[in-house]
């Protein structure tokens, strides 16, 4: 019962992290189609890469992989993001 | 020993939680001086929002105080978004 209910929660952390993860994949896609990424801070996503590494290593201490996969896509859509704004930019 | 381990991750949580909190922040400020969001996808916000609503309840399955109010802040600071792209875009 124990094990069941946190392969349960596990689960829900999975969707929890595909949501929030796919979140950056629409400002990421009208980007890329626009070209234009000016009304986008700039400190939106360095800082979101900042605090979801840290998330990274809260999850290894955890030993919830959830949150480790979840925040490691999420760096790497913040990382593109900050090259493409510094692209269209120029 | 437990509790200084379990202490000190939560601490951390809390410290990427308030990071990541802050990460819409910069947002919200560059929106509303400049009043222009056209570049940001209505799509970030929304499906951010239901992903961190999904977090909050696999913080409260899990009681990771951290969890729950980081994501609660994110979901707020999303809902803002929404409603202030909305408002500049009329």
């Amino acid at each position: 019962m124990e094990f069941n209910a946190d392969f349960f929660i596990e689960i829900l952390g999975f969707i929890a992290g595909v949501i929030t993860s796919i979140g950056f994949i629409p400002q990421l896609v009208r980007g890329f189609r626009t070209k234009k990424l000016e009304d986008v801070s700039y400190y939106m996503p360095i800082v979101l890469a900042i605090g979801m590494t840290l998330w990274i290593s809260y999850g290894i201490l955890l030993s919830r992989i959830a949150i480790v996969v979840a925040n490691s896509f999420g760096v790497s859509c913040s990382l593109i993001l900050i090259i493409m704004k510094k692209k269209y930019s120029t």
